[in-house]
């Protein structure tokens, strides 16, 4: 295996846990850190997981993103909530064969990347995971684990590159041949899981599939995203579409076992921090609007959850 | 004047404010009253009031409706919520000659009261105000007043009887020609206004007027409420008609100058009281399905406002 010089650019919990298997895996990993860089440079990155505990001793921390300089790859885990703050934070590891990948969550954040820095290096990640710090320098992940690779042109030998980085490590890569459908397809459980759970009051995933009113509401907010999904995909000429009635079953099948789940928006909401609302809820809203989808559901829980973001 | 018995059942804030002030005009009113029964009967009944502070001094008051018996007028200010109480505190109240007046909040309270004690009998009251209660024994009328009469059977010289109850008294009375249309006029209001308050977690109104998204929501909502109530006239054969652009216009003028308004269910919600949910939002929503009246806006936010109800 290649190693690679690897920028990790927000070291909360999914970065750093992600860029800890690489650095496990093998990779020289550095980890741009606020909240705990004493805690890690003083005594390491603790990670306790069902895939094996293990401790990452001497980490590269740094501050700032210019003592980390250009790498190879930089992985960008910031929450989308500070997209306002990804340009100037990957800019410096950014050099002309470096390729980046977006694992954040929500609709067209790729595009700003690509904006910035050239499509043809940006990648999308999505996690499918349960990670949360624990006190400084601990990371706790909990269940699943699995990140979804796609590349922003779907270019094939891109992926395979993309894949190859992970391919020593200990978390389990899948590739999506469209990007923008994986996408959709993870906001099909998220707008109606994490959204409600949030509107109704911080509650668990079980809470809503024992609710006929909040599972309907579920269901109808879910046929809304597909149908957007669906439109957004044929208008950009894709050929890949949303199989309806499987995602919903799966979508629904997939949460039962979930048991009472806390989405991470939720927990956000509960601890009183900033909800990723705009690209997990607002951009798709903006889309589903500009291609004429009706999205009524959609609408009014994009609007309270913004309310409720923003009144704290 | 001719001098009536009145029991109002429900002395809480609405009901002890218009009964004090039926009292003050002269009738021989009953409160059954729990939370305030000591202090009531200790120091009497005290209300402040823009039209004008009083007490009412040694009141009828009463723990249980068998004290107060038959009177010529009931007043049920029971919240929609306590409606499974209602049949049995006022039926002690009731004898072949009594009227009832149902002044509480929501849809197809009338008819229930109809079922128990027949048609003819039966008004329905909205009231347009905003009264807390205070320290016990103590009443805050704080602003408005006005409340609205219509006979379950619209029948002109019942509801003659019911205005010329109130004639000497402080409050401004209205009366309706068609109660099913007043009770969905309120509802124009109460639905989204109230309905948002509590879902973008516990704001004022005019909080919803300053945000696009809330703003649009609130708009939806009424759309869907005119349609669904209209829907509801035509199905039950009255030839009144909400006018459409006549009330969103006036709704949304009236609520910017009401300001910084809390909605008495927005005060339920952060409070931590038991909200009137069922009959301000559920029994409309069943209405306008059985109508076949798409209202996806209402759906979604009353599946919301059931899970914020029951999940405390």
């Amino acid at each position: 295996m290649t190693s690679n010089k690897i920028a990790i650019i927000g070291a909360g919990a999914v970065g750093g846990y992600y860029g800890a298997r690489l650095a496990e895996a093998g990779h020289e990993v550095y980890f741009l850190v606020r909240r705990d860089y004493h805690a890690v440079t003083a005594s390491g990155l603790k990670v306790t997981s069902p895939d094996g505990d293990f401790v990452l001793t001497n980490p590269h921390v740094a501050k700032n993103s210019e003592q980390i300089g250009p790498a190879e790859w930089v992985i960008c885990a910031l929450k989308s909530s500070s997209l306002q703050d990804a340009h100037k934070l990957v800019r410096p590891c950014v050099s002309p064969g470096t390729r980046i990948l977006v694992l954040m969550n929500g609709l067209g954040l790729e595009e700003h990347f690509a904006g910035w820095f050239g499509d043809g290096r940006v990648f999308g990640g999505l996690a499918f995971t349960c990670i949360n710090r624990g006190k400084p320098g601990y990371i706790h992940h909990l269940a699943y684990g699995t990140v979804t690779i796609g590349h922003f042109q779907d270019n094939p030998a891109e992926l395979e590159t993309a894949l190859s980085l992970w391919s020593g490590s200990k978390v389990q890569i899948l590739s999506t041949p469209s990007l923008r459908r994986a996408r959709w397809e993870k906001l099909c459980w998220n707008i109606p899981f994490s959204g409600l759970c949030v509107a109704a009051g911080g509650i668990t995933t079980d809470r809503i599939l024992s609710d006929t009113g909040l599972k309907a509401a579920a269901l109808n907010l879910m046929d809304e995203v597909i149908a957007a999904g669906n439109a957004d995909l044929q208008f950009h000429g894709e050929k890949v579409r949303i199989d309806h009635e499987a995602m919903i079953e799966s979508m629904f099948t997939r949460t039962s076992t979930m048991g009472a789940y806390r989405p991470s928006t939720m927990i956000d909401y509960v601890e009183g921090r900033a909800m990723e609302i705009e690209s997990m809820f607002g951009e798709p809203l903006r889309r589903a609007r500009e291609l004429g989808v009706p999205v009524a559901h959609l609408s009014l829980l994009t609007a309270l959850l913004h309310s409720l973001n923003t009144g704290r």
